[in-house]
């Protein structure tokens, strides 16, 4: 998607240069209304995140999304972390805990943009402690109380830039960027 | 806040190089979980918008931002909107629709600087058709199916620039930036 990559994005002499992002979604709470996690999911698809890791699993969130990837195009996936240490302490790169209490992003980016993977950390209304302490990175995206939604997608966007309209073939159904109303290529029921 | 401005902005010859930013929330649903409309409040303060019109009224949530304000600072507030199209009419400046299907924001973020007041509107799953005739411009934030917290985050962030951390004695309570853990100045009881 608004990567432009394609095929293994590991090999360090391949990469392009912007970062690999993964989006780890902690303190999600299934049964209640998953209106914000879902935003979390799609606006982290949305500008070129390629998964994101969800504890606890929720299984319809992550079928809700791919039916979107489906659609819209992309590899994007939600991935059922069970245990979010085990994401953390694995991740292969820079692990950047989004939180109001952390240091300035615009302090932060330039490291960010040279790390070949990022995995930006997001959590509910109780984020576990020792996240400060096993995060890379605690970065805050203003010292202001807002909203993981937008924390992600802001620093997405300053990572990879503006997410562009999708080339023609490339998904299911595509918009076409219009003044007034909606346009919309394709459906729903090509094979 | 993040706008730096005092006073009037309204003056043209006193405002400063940005414009002021107001968000109009329309479809919003009182009695479900209000948290979807309170992150997009949250962000349109902590990313510098100076309030948020809300079509319909909600005046729990518009109290929870009056404490928010209240203990972090600035003068950012909930404006209950019972007509939403008389606060499109009567706006004093450019109206942006926020949609998937307009045009792309990197084009339309030229003119937007320019202007001296600007107001984001965002709905809900349902937009009214004729939002798209009555906006100055309909702009996307990416094609894709996201989040109108991530929208109105991203747009403010475009336009003003990423929060910077509050200054000593603007409000009650600021954050210290810190690597890692927490750092809260100030506190709740202070008159």
């Amino acid at each position: 998607m608004a990567t432009g990559s394609s095929g293994s994005s590991r090999s360090p002499s391949a990469r392009s240069a912007r970062p690999e992002v993964s989006v780890l979604r902690v303190g999600h709470r299934p049964g209640r209304d998953p209106r914000l996690t879902t935003h979390v999911a799609l606006a982290a698809r949305a500008f070129g995140a390629k998964r994101m890791f969800l504890h606890p699993r929720d299984d319809a969130l992550a079928e809700r999304l791919a039916a979107v990837t489906h659609r819209w195009g992309g590899d994007f996936a939600v991935v059922p972390a069970d245990d979010w240490k085990s994401v953390v302490r694995s991740f292969p790169g820079a692990v950047v805990h989004l939180t109001m209490y952390g240091l300035p992003l615009e302090r932060c980016l330039p490291r960010l943009r040279r790390a070949s993977q990022v995995l930006l950390v997001v959590g509910g209304a109780k984020v576990p402690p020792e996240l400060y302490r096993r995060a890379t990175h605690n970065v805050a995206v203003g010292h202001q109380p807002h909203s993981e939604v937008a924390a992600v997608a802001v620093v997405l966007e300053r990572l990879l830039g503006l997410p562009k309209p999708a080339r023609p073939g490339i998904a299911r159904q595509r918009i076409v960027p219009s003044a007034r109303g909606k346009r919309v290529v394709g459906g729903r029921v090509r094979p």
